[in-house]
């Protein structure tokens, strides 16, 4: 018997993603599929116009699109609501006994709800006592990291247990589908570079800061280093490739450096979770990569890659990063937060 | 009468560039066109295929290619040749007498040899008579900036005058145009990034210290500062979009800073040299500009657009620069130094 | 004096584009933007949002957009209405006056109402006379053709003329801007065709007929051939590229039929109209040409470019041909169809 | 025991796409790969610069690349030679008893060698019989067609079988791909279309007649209808989309048509052979599809989807017809070519 879960925002990019990587899903079933009012009463495969590259899963086709979440049964729910809309609704659900797994921003930087990359901050999973407790609540939610934060933010991990990050500048070069669908103009993308991304930059520089903060009597204490982000839209469909340069407590040897990133397991490795790849972070020797096409795929769109791991003349170190933004950076990245809780018995 | 001008390696992208340029220039005239022996005997329009978005100019069309570079007899040579070959052939020919304004990379850094850009440091043409008399030439050399290095350092000269810059870390996306013909496969190029450009960021970290350098006793003394530059290759056909994060010995206040770059003029604007743009830096207010495709002709593609001035919460601020890099990152800025040159009656 | 326009629809990017022509137009000026109601009242810098590649004009940046037609008193009247909304109002201006240059296909296919393209068909502004008639107008409405029909017809008007053409097959590679803004979603054009384009075949199919008839008794009869379209968006920003078969009346052999394209000139090369380009069809002999990038900018982007002229083996001739979609295919056409009311005295 | 096999040209596109489909195949598993002088005696690894999006099979990268063909003793050979090159090695390895599955075109209008399409005309391989007796040899040499030729051939068979094909006019939009590597240059191909591939037209005339022509008396007569076709580049990676428009000895009505397409099954389905797509041909009902990026990885690149059937008003239907390039329209289909000859027997 699989968990039946409804999908929030289910005919819009990241809704798609999520019903596309839950296709043969070991564990879990798409079971409802919620969108607007104007999908409200159709089939999937009337409402959904379908952007990604594999065929629409039969199954998910046929079903009727619901317009609100009024009964909506399901233990899990995936949220790929737009921000200032998913707030109160994700809310209303967690209240109500429901798992939400939300891959919005509204409640990402609330102090008891925890921003989760399953090998990173597992532990911060604790502040769900917190938030019920403090909410009242039965179910509860559960947030990942904005997209250009999340490969980042993996690679930094092994790093800032060894060596203590203190500053991070990362200039980002991020895919078009990061803006969703109908998202940016064809007019406006092709032979161009953008480089402004509205809201994106505060999000970059506060988010990996809670991630890779401490939980000390149930809150977090943000680690303590900064982040400057400069965010800029280029015009390849998937991935965020992102340059980075950075300064540590105790500054390593390179080969120190590059060791700790690719021999680093977490957590999701050690459970197998399904969508959990071999290897969170590959390091590339070849000087030209990772290169955005030929890499985001690495690990099924799960892993982060690096390469052109150097000494930067400024910061200490500075290398290449590149994370599948609408997989890792959206909805994988919000499914692999559900099978750590399920498998770490938090719902069934 | 204008003054006679060669192009070597007028084949090529860059060679066209000087080509286009060229055509109805008010002071100079083409006068002959040398290519590779393969090339040698074949009219222009034969041997060269024509790559740029605008018709090759008639009168060339009919000029026979040169294979060699034997009986120039033009005052002025403009040299599009690659690195490795240009250094000997363009130091034969100041040997004769030539004036050689080249883009080629194998010179720029020679201690007597001026790295010029007429706006940041037009002084430095006082090496040529140190060239002169070291060398035993009659002629000389001067050389451009790689046009990665190009767009940053004018955007730094007024800010280094007032400021004093003491950190610049850039990353760079690139143009497709900056690898020349046939330069990227489409098969790399396409949905992807390359964040690797062999020999470029070396380059980038040591042209701008040499420009923005003072000459003491026929000398130049490197400015002080250190560069830190991560270069990638994105799939847009001209401009190079750059961001930066600077940090200065007397960090200013940002009204001043952006004050400062759009007030500068230089002395290719008193002169009001052909190509000199009117405002050498173009400083715009809206949040998403400059955008590489929308602004890289500013200027007739001589100027240097910046936008997105702001606090860096490590260096002092971070803003957007970009610069069109086969026109003034190349051509065009070979050309404005002859320019240059000829108004100060350095030749006839 | 110069005469005054208004663009109707003036942020849109054709209306964009009718103020970037417009701009030092020697013969007139624009007085009056007007835009939908939630632009009325701003400035035209604050509520268009600019995406060519150019800049903004200054004089109409300052002009205040008008909500509505109501007070409109421009003896000149440009409209870049989408269609459906662009009928009744063109109707209305033109019954109270006004010379309404349009580029929407609302009217295209009135009987009374002319399908301009000045070098074809000059002499269907006789239906004007008619059209006041009938309608009781003192003004006029003039259309021209959809951006896919316009290159084609051009090319078809001397080869109509000489050897009577039977059928036209013809597949168009039409680039993004044909779609208007935002208009077609990067995260379909990027890396893929679309094989449709909504409503544009019927158009393709019909229009060019219209245009190469006879006006018989003050009605146009179409010329009496078949259109066969298939339409395509490919990934170019401007240009529509477009694969012709041709078969004729009296066949010509090959270079009849070159010579006849090559050697056309027509009413507005006679006129010297202002944006008449020298030469209204452009033969290339390199089997390579035309290029959509390289191409469409040729004659400012009002000519038409003709290439790979060759027999077809199942209709008579097949051939490539080029024309730009939103100058001469938008408002540049529509801007000559003024140019030649007003050298024809038609209005002043 | 799997089959072994060699691939000439193993370290080229087509090359690389045979080792990444020969990859975890249940019948066939490499056992030598063949590259150019200069790749000799390198891993491959080393030698082959890999571009495709999957990483590079770790069996085949510690193999050593071969300079010739002299000791090959691989009962079955792929060729992704280039054509001129192909010819002579693949007559040599076929007189010495080597099965030979090439995708160059020097042998492919041969009159004893089969130009196959398993679903299309497996009954060719009758003339292996006649090429051994002719020729003297102990191999053979099977051939694939031009990658713009599959596609149509596979839409054709069917309907030539129910309808009898009289005309087929054609215009291709095809990939980057189809170039090879380092093939078309990204300054030729960003925002551009080029309306020319050097030597396609020809073969796409004339290569489906030959592969749906009949085999009588050990030749094959060829099918007896015309083509004529216009072939262009756009910038796509992958796929090559068609418009076709066709006549036909007797007329369908659009229904039969369409489900004629629809219903075609052939023999690799019926085999069950391990590369044979399912359905050979998908036909698609909704308006804008098939779409390159979105469709060409149908049954694992190996259908071809059809889409827009309707009537053309010159010739009797029209519609639209994509296929993978170097999957079904190369590599894949050799490799389909191989499976088809080892499940009837012919080598082991």
């Amino acid at each position: 018997m699989k968990v039946r879960v409804a999908v929030l925002g289910a005919t819009g990019t990241v809704g798609q993603r999520f019903i596309q990587l839950l296709d043969g899903h070991p564990w879990f079933e798409v079971a409802a599929v919620v969108g607007s009012e104007r999908s409200a009463g159709r089939t999937y495969g009337e409402a959904a116009r379908w952007v990604l590259d594999t065929p629409m899963p039969a199954p998910v086709r046929a079903m009727t699109v619901l317009g609100d979440v009024a009964r909506l049964d399901t233990p899990l729910v995936f949220s790929a609501l737009p921000s200032k809309t998913a707030g109160s609704i994700e809310s209303r659900l967690a209240s109500e006994g429901h798992i939400v797994c939300s891959n919005a921003s509204d409640h990402r930087m609330d102090a008891d709800v925890p921003l989760l990359i399953p090998e990173v901050n597992p532990d911060h999973l604790e502040l769900i006592e917190v938030q019920r407790r403090r909410r009242g609540w039965t179910g509860a939610i559960v947030t990942n990291p904005n997209c250009t934060a999340t490969g980042p933010t993996m690679a930094l991990r092994p790093l800032h247990d060894a060596f203590g990050v203190t500053k991070l500048l990362l200039v980002s070069m991020q895919a078009l589908s990061g803006a969703g669908y109908p998202g940016v103009p064809s007019y406006d993308a092709v032979d161009n570079v953008v480089p402004y991304i509205g809201g994106e930059e505060p999000k970059v520089e506060t988010e990996p800061q809670k991630m890779l903060g401490a939980v000390r009597d149930g809150a977090i204490e943000p680690a303590p280093f900064v982040i400057s982000a400069h965010c800029n839209r280029v015009p390849v469909l998937e991935g965020h490739l992102i340059c980075m340069s950075v300064s540590f407590a105790r500054r390593p040897i390179l080969d120190e450096l590059t060791a700790t990133l690719r021999g680093w397991r977490a957590l999701p490795q050690e459970l197998n979770l399904p969508s959990a790849p071999p290897q969170p972070i590959i390091v590339r020797d070849e000087p030209e990569r990772p290169q955005t096409r030929r890499d985001r795929d690495a690990g099924r769109g799960m892993s982060t890659t690096v390469g052109r791991v150097r000494e930067c003349p400024i910061l200490d170190y500075k290398f290449v990063c590149l994370s599948h933004n609408t997989i890792r950076g959206a909805a994988g990245g919000s499914l692999l937060n559900a099978e750590l809780m399920y498998a770490q018995g938090m719902f069934r």
